[in-house]
């Protein structure tokens, strides 16, 4: 708890109108995208940096936790204050600061929602491609603080591959500008990509310069229809290595297709047990050699049909497939786990196989799509709240799940990071002495463990 | 000093054959890029990470420094036993592991020689793009360690974007296997990018996982002429700004050209103070329309002469002016100092103006060339050891360009790193609150300082 004269001194720090506490704090920031509830003590809105570092001091001094917040659409939990304390949310640092169109560079505060960043950039005829499903409401601060993914890692690479610098402030009120306004610099231990990824657990981010690239010409989205799953991988494993680098790769497995065929405007072949949705883009010059070589590549390798969208119309109408497949899984169930697991493209068919036997041992529909290019699948293990025994099968199914997924050189998660719901599965991952090394670069960062603290390592 | 008893259980860990002490020593093993000279007591040739990791063990234990080596091409001193020690030579870790066609991903050892792995990855048409100007015989690990540049990071990005994860071992002999063998994984913080460009200061690397990427079809080369630098530093970034990404932009100085002239076989224009060198790659199909975008953006900005070489033969020939400029520039003096400063693109310009005011003033030529498309240029002071006046001139020099390079919003250092050459200017480019996390990052992973004592940070 924290007491009634702290209270009053951040209320000074920031102005009382910038703090909730009481009931009002429970509700909106009481939540994030694991629908799990944990109220924090009382909710916190700077306005900037010495704001922030006012606070962390404050915070170290009096020992209370601290669990910074963007649009709280993390799915592992990372903002979400499991041991109370004051939430910070970024609310108010919503500002792209600066588009360096000459550098291809933004500055941005980390309250930004990533689509607005991406369409405003847009408007000047530059990229910034990485894409989390969330993009609507997430912002670039929880993006960068877990290093978000999405759909156009495949050729474009995730959040990191991004970042070139950051200011921070650490626990002890430290204000640090890590990284570089250029495309190169290596001074120093490269703190940028530590605090990229960590959950929220070293520093708060109070800015972020981000590289653009050029927004690529042309692109097209085609669609490939397969009998069967394995056939339906195993083009997406030779696609890359015929040198055909897609911008999207999205597989949707047979429980996807059962669930948005009677929504789509779209006709799916009966006997369709897998697709995969391909976009390319480029010089405009070289999409139709593009489209007509990923053609051939599907056709030979099964797929009973293959369509590639005339227009910006029809793409859209192909892009719906996949807008639609996570919500309208719930039609199997009202419940999903949904895990990020990624395996090596060679092996996603062994994958695929294994989530269809672990489905049957289990009795409960497990739906798999996701992001074939690179290898990361979302499974969604689909289950009844309501049925407990139902629910009990939950933790033995991703046990087998990461189990397998380390056997098949993969990782526990590819994009939403540890947070609290995969703590308890990270030492499956990884070994003790690098466990134990984490440990003490937390403690170099914040010694005394008031920052977002019981995420990614657990208690014990 | 390490003792003899040391050296006998050292002896004991990799076989007598493999340890090298007394006079032997000192010379092929005591320098490094900078022909600086520091003998270390003794060098091992250690065969596996079981080898290393009691070594390290070892070292931890009696307190005695250690200092990993590959091929000792580091321009900063990151391989120099500067307090004695014993020198790690990773000369036996020097195979190919694995070339992962499917996944296209390679497992290496450290040792193996970066021109080695690109030819090696080519025959099998992919290519690892990362390209340090001494691929021909340094090392993977080493451009790990310091997170190598090059040559084609404008379009491809440095080696941090290629390496996917590490077998590494701590000061304390523990083992770890930080990061990942598929394209997307944020288990944990991202200790891959913290030891990648940590100069041999946190760990020792005995394996790397690298991503490789398809081998582009087709490439075209051509050089512009350019009256005035300001024009040609312009048009890079000109270039840069319409969209075409070259896979090489190269410039050249005034100083630069006047050097090469004479050896070389191309007809440079009378009038010519500054050369741009552009290599484009990609889809066979868009070379010629590439080409005619870059010529026409080129001749609009000033360019007195554009020239695009017609196969391969003349590619070579444009290629060779590169080349020779770096050995031919002892002609103006017997010696260099060379930093490896980043500007923004931007602010070329105001650099290269700021370089001719600065040799005019010191009485010294400082030709510069470089990797001008990310805005990293090669600073050459050139100066006679034999004449310690104009030698007293260079710390104010190399002072006065690092404080012009950092009003510009660049970095001292692009690439070579801090090593001990840059440690004495690191302050002005990195506050002490980040300095001193720096420095308890590397407490935590090294608490007792045996692991490359001396580099990055300065003893006071």
């Amino acid at each position: 708890m924290i007491s009634d004269g702290t209270l009053e001194e951040l209320s000074r720090i920031v102005g009382k109108e910038h703090i909730i506490y009481g009931e009002k704090s429970i509700s909106e920031y009481a939540s994030d995208g694991t629908k799990l509830i944990y109220p924090p003590d009382a909710v916190i809105i700077p306005a900037n940096k010495e704001e922030i570092s006012a606070i962390l001091a404050l915070a170290t001094d009096r020992n209370f936790p601290v669990i910074p917040r963007g649009a709280g659409t993390g799915m592992t939990g990372g903002a979400l204050p499991v041991k109370g304390g004051l939430v910070v949310a970024m609310n108010r640092f919503n500002r792209i600061l600066e588009i360096d169109e000459d550098n291809m560079i933004c500055r941005v505060e980390p309250g930004v929602i990533t689509g607005h960043l991406q369409q405003t950039v847009d408007t000047l005829g530059l990229f910034y491609p990485p894409d989390p499903a969330s993009s609507d409401t997430c912002t670039i601060g929880g993006n960068v603080a877990e290093c978000a993914g999405g759909l156009r890692a495949v050729k474009y690479g995730v959040t990191r591959d991004y970042v070139l610098g950051l200011t921070a402030v650490l626990p002890n009120g430290d204000i640090i500008t890590p990284g570089v306004y250029t495309m190169k610099g290596v001074a120093g231990y490269d703190l940028v990509r530590l605090i990229t990824g960590s959950e929220g657990t070293l520093a708060i981010i109070t800015e972020i310069i981000l590289r653009l690239i050029p927004k690529p010409d042309a692109k097209r989205t085609m669609i490939a229809f397969f009998k069967d799953p394995p056939s339906a991988v195993t083009t997406v494993s030779d696609l890359i290595r015929n040198k055909t680098v897609p911008s999207i790769l999205e597989f949707m497995d047979r429980w996807c297709i059962g669930c948005v065929r009677d929504e789509l405007d779209i006709d799916i072949p009966h006997n369709t047990n897998a697709m995969v949705l391909i976009e390319v883009d480029g010089d405009s010059s070289v999409m139709d050699k593009m489209v007509n070589r990923i053609k051939a590549i599907c056709i030979s390798r099964g797929s009973i049909r293959f369509d590639a969208a005339k227009g910006d119309r029809e793409a859209e109408r192909l892009w719906e497939v996949r807008k639609k497949v996570s919500p309208s899984l719930f039609k199997l169930r009202p419940h999903k786990v949904s895990e990020d697991i990624v395996v090596p493209r060679s092996r996603m068919a062994e994958l695929v196989a294994f989530l269809s036997r672990l489905g049957n041992t289990y009795g409960l529909p497990i739906p798999a799509f996701g992001h074939a290019g690179d290898g990361k699948i979302h499974v969604n293990i689909m289950f009844d709240r309501e049925n407990p025994e139902e629910e009990s099968r939950i933790p033995l199914i991703v046990e087998e799940l990461f189990k397998e997924v380390i056997r098949l050189k993969g990782t526990i998660t590819g994009e939403h990071g540890i947070g609290i719901t995969k703590a308890p599965y990270l030492s499956m991952e990884i070994q003790k002495p690098e466990m134990d090394l984490l440990y003490r670069i937390k403690k170099a960062f914040d010694p005394t463990g008031i920052l977002n603290p019981g995420k990614i390592f657990t208690d014990a």
